[in-house]
């Protein structure tokens, strides 16, 4: 198997967040996908080492903040290398809350989404989201992941799928 | 709800192709992940209207083909637009087959999965494929959906998550 041909799929840049018993958390993210139109849902893959994981569990809600490629890319930072466990991310990143969910103000779109399935994998969640509330929040081209790596030049936190090694 | 922050979520364009008892069949398809690092997970979704659908949860693999820039935009319409159960898409399409699995030929890569989960949606089926093989076959810049919208103006098929109506 070459693995060069996986990387070869295409992700935008996203922050997934909720609540962690009233403080706002999150993480950065690639995976997220809309599954249907009518009603509209979409599927995010969480790694079960991101505390988010287990706070999108226990809210049983969660947001998708599209970052554009005016986005700080500092939120890809906060949001991909810390953990929300001992990290107020969102002391760094200026949130909006949007349908009593914390969203990244920054972002060029977001959606809200309540859990309505879930599938679980070896290292990774995939939450089936059924979409509550969804915005563009400004006129900014959506990041794509091939961007990110080539534009900012960033690396993948060691959580995501698509993580390279050193 | 404003259903245009939906369409700035980030996808690629893959073909999806299995076996229909023998035949070689497929759809296109633009919601592909990697869902695990180790082992290799790749998540699609797929409508319950598309013929290849039905096939996949028969043969239990499927391949995904990554489009590149460069790929003919006549694989799009063929796998796009007919519907597999009437039409041999891989007679116009010329196809290889790769650990025994029918990919386009003119793909810049390729990955083949076994169905190892599934989640049921209202219209589509999100299957969870262990990869079994993966390569780069040419030097290619994938094609994003926004460049195929932009670039090679295509529209949305009926059945994708992203259709917007005529």
């Amino acid at each position: 198997m070459n693995k060069n041909a996986l990387y070869q799929l295409s992700y935008g840049v996203y922050v997934v967040s909720t609540w962690d018993k009233g403080r706002a958390t999150g993480c950065t993210a690639n995976s997220a996908m809309q599954i249907t139109s009518s009603p509209a849902t979409i599927a995010v893959s969480i790694n079960h080492d991101n505390y988010t994981n287990q706070c999108i569990q226990d809210t049983g809600k969660f947001a998708v903040s599209i970052l554009g490629e005016n986005t700080d890319p500092g939120v890809i930072g906060t949001f991909g290398f810390y953990s929300g466990k001992d990290t107020d991310k969102f002391d760094k990143v200026k949130p909006v809350v949007k349908e009593y969910m914390p969203v990244v103000a920054d972002a060029c779109a977001y959606i809200v989404c309540e859990v309505i399935d879930k599938m679980e994998t070896s290292s990774h969640t995939v939450f089936l989201g059924k979409v509550l509330d969804a915005d563009v929040l400004k006129q900014d081209e959506p990041m794509t992941y091939a961007y990110y790596h080539k534009v900012i030049k960033g690396k993948s936190p060691k959580n995501a799928p698509t993580y390279q090694g050193d």
